[in-house]
């Protein structure tokens, strides 16, 4: 493809795009398709010629559109939101049609030096100290693995240069709330630490992990010979936005030199409202942070921040330095191949940097901000209203219900949960992912789509009394 | 930003790429900027309010672009090519602007049918088997990471499920060529092998991976009491394109029951001719493949594809399967965060599909062969030349030289060598990255950029010529 086509066919691109998310409310939110549909109408082998780019126009409308779930839907309440700001996405566009790759700082200076200073500035939007030093992993899943690898070297002096994990006498433990996303138990065993090895500590009637039962079992480990390693507090967790006790968990890794990683991959962007800041207070005691800038706060994906007190020991980590990858300068850069498992690297700073410019500071606290008032509205709603019930607290913008119709309990309850829930997703009119809350299916209402307004949460509320109160 | 401001600066967005790429090989390729040049020109803190886009248009012309060097150019012949094809960038365009996330098949169904059929497609154009299946990953390195991580699952019985890596009698070891790049050492280090029990095995003449030599460590360490678990061979090494014999390591691993890795992130594209194939030969032996449709091929960074024969033992090492993820579907469909480290996913596929639809099999086919045809040029006129050497047999794209003028050898040698080198780059025609072989540096000349054409190779040849020949 010629510059001149791509200019002619990025035009279409564009305006289809533009289309897209100007129309998008109108589709049905979940894609209703069944398994292996969409495969079965693609051609099973690759073509051998050429083809126009008007049959990829034609398969995008026909095949793909009908089988995505539209996250930038306005009434997209699963998961978490995926923002993907229209500014955001022009940096993105930057990044591809540039072509340009990090691998060192010498492959394309600009890349290393833009996210320096977009991590920066996200730094002092979220009221950490200058202690911390940012670079742009994929995911917070990622980031977590970076986290429990780093604390299982600093535990063990750098097994790594040694016999690693098998080489050592005493097994290292990490500990995580047992309401810590799934990613958490994931990374500690990638990085080896075997199941066993991981402990669930328990939450407190909020959901939030108790530092009690956190010091009680690190001291059980260590009157059992174990080295405990890590322990990873959540930030807003995926089930109910539970904040863990950051100032009383930082004071328990202290004493017992445990490395304090925050899994802040949702409530992080909240920290750019001064208003939020008390839910993590004492993250200064951690070592590691992540926030994910491609969720709430509208980054495209992927823009998982991680934030580290002591990138020497992250470096010393992740570092290797071949010499086909060694330059003149390399002793005054940043070289990001060792801030993380990737050596390539896109140039994903430029997306963050159009979507803050473009927002600036104060626009982006506003649409949080609304965000955050359209969860309390919600809340409250649910609270008025006989045979609901609000499950948990609701610190940002997911609300945790329930509808409990009199009579009905435990797996009855249980499915009666899920069936409006379907029925509210295959409805298409909004999309609502259920989850499980003290061993009972609950709904989480998860609200922060780009496009969600107070109307949306009007109409989903009235959707879901309209498919849970019927019959 | 409105769909409609979308819309406008979009097309700006568009045709400044479209002008980027049409004069890309007017600019110096390699940056001339001083460390921390671009840093000390940008804002040190976000901007309160929203700003407009002309002011990032303008930073993009002012800074950024003098802070990159250019992989797209015509004459970057540094590290191996990351070619960013123009319908490769569209299809990566959509992906962005449709900003939808793969958790799970159900959150957008598309996504994950469509990357089955796509790296079902690229299984036929390499010849693989109907045996292997395909994911996309973001890099080489990730994908070795995950390999290894499912080596030590398989030899160690699911270790992860008890005391991880840290309850073991026998450490597990990991065998790589000598040459093989350093994310495979990494890789063994962060899934907590350890440096000890990982092994470098000798090479032969043309710089592949000795077979014996393997067999031969692998019984040392059988006699030490020791577990084999994996060993990674390399399909074009990054220094010089050498080819490590597979059915030989695959005949070692058979017997010894090693999980065969084989790391053909850059060769693999190659495999698309039939003429290359031979280069492969015993691939089937392998248990796990990464090949970067990112490189050579022309798929905008990132798109590592990963082929596995056993999925069920990947999914078994990666799977979590927490509530807020489930849906009744599951047991029906692939749900690819089982199929690596990252939960969240970019609708990576479309990149791969513009791509290969617009080129056509015989589109790709053809450039490659271009590439291989100018690397053949380039590597007879330096044997025919007095005083400069071809180092290492030419496989593919990649020529290793160097200019050894009577007189000069070792350091003296080492620096010739890095002056002629760094005098080229540094004028801005050409971009070279030199590497070590055999302890002396020499430069390698990685062709395959998607621009470049014989005349560019033949004018680089004529600027080497000059530049080591001078004084």
């Amino acid at each position: 493809m010629t510059p001149e086509e791509f200019r002619r066919i990025g035009h279409q691109v564009v305006d289809w795009i533009a289309d897209y998310r100007a129309q998008v409310g109108e589709r049905p939110v979940m894609s209703p398709v069944e398994p292996g549909s969409i495969r079965a109408r693609l051609p099973v082998s690759p073509p051998a010629q050429s083809e126009s780019f008007d049959a990829v126009f034609q398969d995008l409308e026909r095949l793909i559109l009908p089988g995505l779930s539209h996250w930038q839907h306005p009434s997209f309440f699963g998961y978490f939101p995926s923002n993907c700001g229209l500014a955001s996405v022009l940096g993105d566009y930057l990044s591809t049609g540039l072509g340009v790759l990090g691998l060192a700082w010498q492959s394309s200076p600009a890349l290393t030096e833009l996210e320096e200073v977009v991590t920066e500035w996200m730094r002092q939007m979220v009221g950490l100290s200058e202690a911390w030093s940012g670079v742009i992993q994929d995911t917070a899943s990622t980031s977590t693995l970076v986290a429990l690898v780093c604390a299982r070297e600093r535990t063990s002096g750098y097994s790594l240069g040694r016999g690693g994990l098998q080489g050592e006498e005493r097994p290292l433990v990490v500990y995580a709330s047992a309401q810590a996303h799934s990613s958490v138990e994931k990374a500690a065993l990638l990085a080896g630490f075997g199941r066993s090895n991981f402990r669930k500590i328990e939450t407190d009637g909020s959901y939030a992990m108790r530092p009690d039962a956190l010091a009680a079992a690190v001291e059980a480990d260590i009157g059992r010979g174990l080295a405990p390693c890590a322990v990873v507090a959540t930030t807003g967790t995926t089930t109910t936005t539970a904040v863990d006790p950051l100032e009383a968990i930082a004071e328990v890794s202290r004493r017992h030199g445990l490395w304090l990683h925050v899994d802040a991959a949702m409530a992080g962007s909240a920290m750019i409202l001064p208003e939020c800041r008390p839910l993590w207070q004492g993250i200064e005691g951690a070592d590691s942070i992540v926030l994910n800038a491609h969720k709430w706060l509208g980054a495209a994906f992927d823009c998982s921040l991680y934030y580290v007190r002591d990138p020497e020991h992250l470096v010393r980590v992740m570092s290797t330095n071949p010499s086909y990858l060694q330059s003149a300068v390399d002793s005054r850069v940043k070289n990001l191949r060792d801030w993380g498992i990737p050596l390539g690297r896109r140039f994903r700073a430029l997306k963050l940097w159009c979507l803050i410019r473009e927002q600036g500071i104060a626009g982006l606290q506003a649409r949080l901000r609304r965000d955050i008032a359209n969860a309390r509205w919600l809340e409250a709603r649910v609270r008025s209203t006989p045979g609901w019930r609000v499950l948990a607290p609701v610190p940002l913008q997911t609300v945790c219900v329930r509808h409990e119709p009199a009579g009905l309990e435990a797996e009855a309850l249980d499915r009666h949960t899920q069936a409006w829930a379907d029925r509210v997703n295959h409805s298409g009119a909004a999309y609502l992912t259920p989850a499980v809350l003290d061993g009972r299916w609950m709904v989480r209402v998860s609200i922060g789509s780009i496009a969600t307004e107070r109307e949306h949460v009007d109409a989903l509320w009235k959707r879901m009394r309209q498919q849970a109160e019927r019959a």
